[in-house]
C-alpha cells in the first residue's frame, strides 16, 4: 500500500448489470434460444444404492421427437471428479444415490423428452445403503465404493499444533460437547441449465452458469476426450451458485448429445432435481472439546468432524480441512488438534457451499464458547476478547496473521445492537429476549497453495482501460470492484474501465470465482496487468514530461510529476502518441503467491493467504409456550480488508448472513430410505422477507491487509459464518438452555427446554 | 528465417468457417434479429451540389411506426474522415454528391421506415456540380468545400528520384501516352449492413462487415463523444468488402437511433444504394512519358496522375500516393518523377479498392511498356526483363528490395501460357488471337510509417494455444494463416491453435485488413506473441529436461534437446505442470517496425515492409467484326513470399484476377449530370463465371522476405493489378492497335481499330 488518496476505492458504484436485472432484461442461459434446439431429460437411478443389470433404451429411441438416446457407452471418458474421478456421466454398473443418471436423451421438445426418458427401462439389482456417515464407518457396511482403498472412508486429516493432551493437564476446566450440522440446499433460484452447440468445424460451445467455467471446460474436455482448445464454455449471467455451481452436472449430457446430433441441445433440472440430484451442504457432526483456565483462557481444543460427504468426494476433502482448521475459531489456542473424517454415503453427494466447512465448525466453536463462558461465569464476549487473535498472531495452521480486525467487529457489533442492555433483559415469564454473539476467522483463497490470478490489460488510444480476466461474476459483483481495483491502479475515472470474462476462449485461465479469493487473488492479478501496461503509459509520459518514470504517476486521467503536480499531461494525449508511433498498449499480469504450502500431515504451513474476521450479533424474543422465536435484530461486523464497494461489501453480508439464517433457523432436508422427501420451496423452508430480523445492519472493519490489492481481503463466503451461531446463542440465552443441533427449530427450542421429547430431526 | 523444417506452412489447410458458409448457416449481420428492432432508412441528396434551406421532419415524425428521427442537429460532433474530418454523419449546410445523407430515421418494420422517409421534405438551393476532375481545377470551378485551402485539390504530391530531365536527354526514345481508368466498384455481394443495440448501462455494440473495426470503433467514439470502453464494435462474417467497407456509412445513424431509442436498430443499404452512396475506386487521368536507350533500357518515367476524389478526401491521399510509387512498375529506372493530383468533384466519392491506386497506375505502365516495346521492336517480355527489379535494387521510393521473384514469375507465367508459341500464332482475319503479358511490384503494408501489430496468446493446459489478436478476417482466410503461423511457431499441430478476433472489446488495436499487411505484419505480431509465451514454456521444459532453454525446440507437440532429440517430454505435460504450479502460461506480443518512415517532399526513404511481385499472361481471341473477345487463357504466376496456405494463396490470385478481369473488360459506371445512371448488377457487369477466362492458372513464387515471418510476404491486393493490363495488351496485341482507356469493351475494341467513332465513354 501506498499513501496516496484513493479515488476509485471505498466507493459504492453500482453494478454494471444492475439495470437489466432489475429491468428483467438479463439474458440468462434460459433465455437463449436456437432454431433446431433439442431439450434433454435424464433417467435417474431414484433408489439409493443398486447395481444395474441392464438398460433397455430402444423404445424412448423411437419415441416421437426423440433424435438421441444416451447410455454409459457414448460416454468417451466416463469418469471424472474434482479431487478424486469417482463419478461418472452416466452411470454403468451401479448407482450410489438416488439422483444418479443412468440415461439422458433429448428430443423437439421438454415434453417429448421427458415422456421419452419414462420409457426406458432400467434393470436393478438394489444393494443395501448407507444411509450416514456412523453406518459408513461401521464394520461390514455395504461399501459405497468398491474400488477406494480405505472403503467408505473417503479422505481424513488433521490439523496439529502443540499438544493437546498437555493442554487440557494445564486446564481447570474440560467442555466436551457434540454438535450437528444437517445438508443445506444451495436454493439458487436459477436451477442448473445449460445449453451446448457444435459449430460446422466441430467447436463446441457450452452456455451455463458457473463459479469455475475453466473447470467445467476441464472435465468437458475429459469426457468427450476433446483438446481445450475445441471447447468453449461461457458462463452466463448468474441467477445464484453459491458453491453450487462448480461441476459439470449437465453440461456433458447436453454436449454428447450435441456432438451427436449436430444439433443446439439444452438440459435443465426441475427444482425436484435441484433438490434430489445437485449437492448440499455437508452435514457434520462435531465432537467439540476445550481445555480452559479459571480466567477463560483456552489451553486447547481437540475436535472432531465427522462429515457426510454423499455419494461422491466432489470438494468434500477441503471442506473437511478447511473446517478442521477453522473450527478452533478466531483465538489463539496453543495446542490444537482438529481431525475430520469424510465419509463416503448413499445420501445425495454434498459439495462446495458459501462457507466450505468453516459454516460447520464456526457454528459448534461459537456455540461451545458459549457453553464455556457459562460454565466458567464470564461473560460471553469478555470471554472471546481474552482469547481474540489479532495481527501477528498465528492461525491454526502456523502462518502469521497479516491484518486482524476481530477486537474492532466486536466492538461496533456490541455497541450497535447494545449489548449489554440486552444482558440486562427479561430472561422470564412466556416471551423471554436474549443475546446471542458468535465470532468468526475465514481464510481468504489459497489452500496450501496458490491460486494464481492473470489478465490481459489494454490501454485504448483516449486512455481508456480494457482488462480481460478470468474471473466470473456469479452474482456477488466481483466485475464491479475488478474495474474499481483497475481504475484505481492506473488513475483513470471508474467508468472508463471495461473488463471482459466470462468466455473460456478468450479469458486466461482462472480457478474460479470460490474460496473468497476474486477480490484478493483476482484484484492482485488485475493490478499486475494494469500495472504492467500503466509502466509503459509511463515511460512515453517520462519523454513527454522530461521527467524519469519512476517520478510520475496518474491520477483522475492525468499523469504528473510527483514532486511537481502541475507538470502534467492528459492521459489521452500521452496514450494516442503511443499508438501514434505504433506503440499499442498491452500488457499480461499473473499473480502467484510462492510462500503457499503446508504439511499434509499436521496442516501447518502457509495455508492461506490471509484472514478475514467477523463478529454477528442477535437479539431474539423467544415464545416459550410454542417455541416460536423472532429475531429483533442482527448485527453484521466484518472485517474484510479494504471495502473496495461499500454497498457492494453489504450486499453480500446481508445476502450471506440471509443463508446462515436459514442454516440456523428453519432449512433442514428430510430423508427417508435414501430419499429426499421434501423436494421444493413448500417444504424446504428458506427464509424469506418476513422471516428475517427485524432489523438487520451491516458494518465494516478495514483492517488494511498488506497482501491485499491495496489492503483488500475479501468478503464473499464468511458472512454466512456467524449467523447460525449467533442466533442460536441468542435463543439459547433467552431460554436458558443448550440447542446444540441444527436448525433451532421451534421445535427444538422446545425440545431444549425439556417441553416435548424425542431426538432432534436428523438427516436420515 | 531458420532452417527447421515446418510442419504447420506451406499447408492447405481448409477454413474453420467453410463448412458453414457452403452450408448457407454463416450468421451474417442480416441475420441479427433482436425483439423490438427497429428499421432505418435515411433521406439522401439525390442531386450532386445543393445548399440545404431547410429539412422538415414534422411529418415523418408522425407516420407509422416511426421512433426517431434524426438530422444534423442531433449529431453530437458532426465530422469525421480519414485523414481529413471533411464528411459529416448529416449533412445540415450542404450536399456534395448524390448520396449524401440529410436525415435518417426508424421505425418497426423496414417499409414503414422507407414510407416514413419520403415525407421528408428538404429545401435545397442548386448549385452548379463539378462533375469531373479537370473541371475541378479549372479557374473558378464552383468549390466542393469552401473552406478547404487549395480549393478543389485535396493533396498532391510527388515521388522524386533522379533527375527526369537528365533521364531524357539521355535517351534515345521518348515515349508518352495518356490512360485513363473509371471507377469501379467493389461489388460485395453483401451491402453495407449493420446493427447497433445499446445495453441498460448505456454502452454501444455495434455489428458490422468491415475490414477495420477499431476505425469504425474510433469514428463512432468522435461523432458520439463517447469514451471508446463504451463503444464496441463487433465484425461479423464477411460477404465481402475489398476496401469497401472501411468507414463509418449506416453505423452512427444506427448508434444514434440506438441511443435515443434505447432499441436495437438496424440500417442496411439497398443495391441502388451501394451503387450511389459507396466509395468506388478512383478514376485515373494518368499521362505516362518515358525515356529509353535503342536497347530498351528506361532511362527515365514521369508520371502525372489525376484522380477524381469525389465529393469527400476518404483514403483518396493514401491511394494517390501509392499509385504514383508504384506507377513506374517493377522496373529498375534511375531517373523518375511520379506527380498526383487528388481533386474534389461533386461525384460519388471514391476510397479504398483492393489495389489501392496501383491498380490505375500499373495499367498505364503495363499498357505503356508494350507501347515502348512496339516501338523499339523489342519483344515485350525481353523488353521486361531487361529492366527487371531483382532483390537488392532500390525500389521507386529508394528503399532497398528485400525480397524479388519477378524473374521467375516471368518464367513460369510465359512458360505456362505458352508464350512463345501463341506470338506466332495467327494475326489475321476475322478473329485473331493475341497475347498479352503484364508484370507488378506491390508494396506490403506500411505507407511511411509502421502499421503495428499485436496479440496476446495463452497456452492452456493441454498444449492447446489460444490467439487474440485485432485483425478481422473478411473473406481473405486470415484467420487460417494466421492459426498456421501461430502452430509453426509453437510447435503444435495446427487443429491445436484457437484465434479469436473481431471483437474491439476484446482484442488488442489493430489498424486493420488493409494494405495486404496482415499475413506479413500480421503474422509478425501473432509470431511475437506466440514466442514469447514459447519462452515461457520453454524455462518450464529446461527444468524438466535438465537443459538450457536456448538448447530446446519444439515440434509437433514435442519439446526436445536440439542437439539430442530423444531428449524430450510431451508439450501437454510440461503446460500441465505450470498451470499445477500456478505459472498460467500468457504473453503479449507487439511487432512494429522502426525503421519506416518517407520525406513527404519526394516520397523517398523506408515506405514499406517489403514488396511482392508477379507477372499476368493473358491469351485472347477478338472477333474484329463485333469487338467482342474472348479470353481464352489467363496465368497468374504471383511472388507471395512463403505461400503459408498454397489453396489459400490461389484463392486470393483467383479472386483478385476476376476483380482486376471486371475492370479491364467490362466494369463502367455510367454517369449524367453528376447522376449514377446504372444502379444495378443488370447494367453494371461484373464478370460472371461464363465471362471468365477459359482456363486460369495460378502459380506461386516463394521469393522468401527475410522481414517477413517465416518469409511471408502477402497476395490479398495486388493479383487484381496485372489482370487488366494483361488481357488488353493480348486485345491490342491481336488487332493491332492499342486501347489505352479502361474497360476495354467490344465497342472500345472497334473504336480502337476504327471501326466506329467516337471518344471512349468516361465518367461524367
Amino acid at each position: 500500500m501506498n499513501d496516496r488518496p484513493l479515488h476509485s476505492l471505498g466507493k459504492s458504484y453500482p453494478r454494471e448489470d444492475g439495470p437489466e436485472m432489475v429491468a428483467g432484461l438479463s439474458q440468462f442461459v434460459e433465455d437463449i434460444q436456437r432454431p433446431g434446439m433439442l431439450y434433454g431429460a435424464v433417467v435417474r437411478a431414484g433408489r439409493p444404492h443398486a447395481r444395474i443389470l441392464g438398460v433397455d433404451a430402444s423404445r424412448a429411441a423411437k419415441a416421437p421427437g426423440v433424435a438421441c438416446v444416451l447410455t454409459a457407452a457414448d460416454v468417451p471418458v466416463n469418469s471424472y471428479g474434482m479431487v478424486i474421478t469417482d463419478q461418472a456421466v452416466l452411470c454403468g454398473d451401479k448407482v450410489r444415490y438416488e439422483g444418479d443418471p443412468v440415461a439422458a436423451l433429448c428430443a423437439a421438445s421438454w415434453e417429448q423428452a421427458e415422456s421419452a426418458a419414462r420409457l426406458v427401462r432400467v434393470r436393478y439389482e438394489d444393494l443395501p445403503a448407507v444411509t450416514g456417515p456412523e453406518e459408513a464407518l461401521r464394520p461390514g457396511s455395504p461399501r459405497v465404493h468398491e474400488s477406494h482403498p480405505t472403503g467408505n472412508v473417503v479422505f481424513e486429516g488433521s490439523v496439529i499444533r502443540g499438544d493437546v493432551e498437555k493442554g487440557f493437564a494445564e486446564a481447570d476446566l474440560i467442555v466436551e460437547a457434540r454438535y450437528r450440522t444437517v445438508p443445506q440446499e444451495h436454493a439458487s433460484i436459477e436451477p442448473h441449465i445449460t445449453v451446448a452447440e457444435v459449430d460446422p468445424a466441430g467447436r463446441l460451445s457450452v452456455y451455463v452458469t458457473s463459479q469455475t467455467p475453466f473447470r467445467i471446460q476441464a472435465d468437458l474436455a475429459r469426457v468427450l476426450k476433446l483438446p481445450l482448445s475445441k471447447v468453449r464454455v461461457v458462463s452466463c449471467v448468474s441467477g445464484g451458485a453459491f458453491g453450487g455451481k462448480h461441476e459439470i452436472m449437465l453440461e456433458s449430457l447436453a454436449s454428447l448429445c450435441a456432438l451427436k446430433t449436430r444439433r443446439p441441445v439444452t438440459f435443465r433440472m426441475s427444482r425436484e432435481e435441484e433438490f434430489t440430484v445437485s449437492t448440499v451442504r455437508h452435514a457434520f457432526t462435531i465432537d467439540y472439546k476445550s481445555g480452559v483456565t479459571r480466567e477463560g483462557k483456552i489451553m486447547a481444543v481437540h475436535v472432531r468432524s465427522l462429515l457426510d460427504g454423499g455419494a461422491y468426494c466432489a470438494a468434500g476433502n477441503g471442506v473437511g480441512a478447511k473446517g478442521a482448521l477453522m473450527a478452533p475459531g478466531p483465538y489463539v489456542i496453543p495446542n490444537v488438534r482438529s481431525d475430520f473424517c469424510l465419509t463416503y454415503t448413499n445420501n445425495g453427494f454434498a459439495g462446495a457451499v458459501r462457507g466450505f466447512g468453516a459454516t460447520q465448525t464456526t457454528f459448534a466453536c461459537e456455540r461451545h464458547m458459549d457453553l464455556i463462558a457459562r460454565r466458567l461465569g464470564i461473560e460471553p464476549m469478555e470471554l472471546r476478547r481474552r482469547n481474540a487473535m489479532k495481527t501477528g498472531d498465528p492461525a491454526h495452521s502456523g502462518d502469521a496473521i497479516t491484518s486482524c480486525g476481530l477486537a474492532e467487529t466486536m466492538d461496533k457489533a456490541a455497541t450497535a445492537i447494545g449489548w449489554d442492555e440486552i444482558g440486562r433483559g427479561r430472561r422470564s415469564g412466556r416471551c423471554r429476549r436474549g443475546r446471542g454473539m458468535a465470532a468468526m476467522i475465514y481464510p481468504v483463497a489459497g489452500f496450501g497453495q496458490a491460486t494464481p490470478a492473470a489478465a490481459f490489460a489494454r490501454v485504448n488510444p483516449d486512455a481508456t482501460l480494457t482488462v480481460i480476466t478470468g474471473i466470473v461474476d456469479v452474482g456477488q459483483g466481483t466485475n464491479v470492484i475488478l474495474r474499481q481495483i483497475a481504475a484505481e491502479e492506473l488513475g483513470i475515472p471508474f467508468e472508463h474501465v471495461h473488463l471482459v470474462n466470462g468466455d473460456t476462449s478468450i479469458a486466461p485461465f482462472d480457478p474460479g470465482s470460490t474460496g473468497s479469493r476474486v477480490a484478493h487473488v483476482g484484484g492482485l492479478g488485475v493490478k499486475k496487468a494494469v500495472a504492467e501496461v500503466k509502466k509503459k503509459l509511463l515511460a512515453k509520459a517520462a519523454a513527454a514530461l522530461e521527467a524519469a518514470p519512476e517520478d510520475l504517476d496518474i491520477a483522475e486521467g492525468e499523469v504528473f510529476v510527483v514532486s511537481a503536480p502541475d507538470r502534467k499531461k492528459r492521459l489521452a494525449e500521452i496514450a494516442q502518441n503511443s499508438y501514434k508511433a505504433g506503440d499499442i498498449l498491452l500488457a499480461e499480469g499473473l499473480h502467484h503467491s510462492k510462500d503457499m504450502g503446508v504439511n499434509k500431515a499436521n496442516h501447518q504451513g502457509k495455508a492461506f493467504e490471509c484472514y478475514v474476521f467477523a463478529t454477528q450479533c442477535a437479539e431474539v424474543e423467544v415464545d416459550t409456550e410454542t417455541g416460536e422465536y423472532r429475531v429483533l435484530r442482527l448485527v453484521a461486523a466484518h472485517d474484510v480488508g479494504r471495502a473496495i464497494n461499500p454497498m457492494n461489501v453489504e450486499g453480500q453480508i446481508e445476502g450471506g448472513a440471509s443463508m446462515g439464517f436459514g442454516l440456523g433457523t428453519s432449512e433442514i432436508i428430510q430423508m427417508k430410505g435414501g430419499r429426499v422427501l421434501n423436494r421444493d420451496f413448500r417444504d424446504y423452508l428458506i427464509p424469506t422477507s418476513e422471516d428475517m430480523p427485524g432489523t438487520f445492519t451491516s458494518l465494516i472493519v478495514e483492517a488494511l491487509e498488506p497482501r491485499g490489492p491495496f489492503g483488500v481481503k475479501g468478503v464473499a463466503e464468511p458472512s454466512v459464518n456467524p449467523t447460525a451461531p449467533a442466533v442460536v446463542n441468542a435463543i439459547c440465552d433467552a431460554i436458558g438452555a443448550e440447542i446444540n443441533d441444527l436448525p433451532a427449530t421451534p421445535e427444538a427450542v422446545l425440545r431444549a427446554m425439556g417441553k416435548v421429547a424425542g431426538k432432534a430431526r436428523k438427516r436420515s
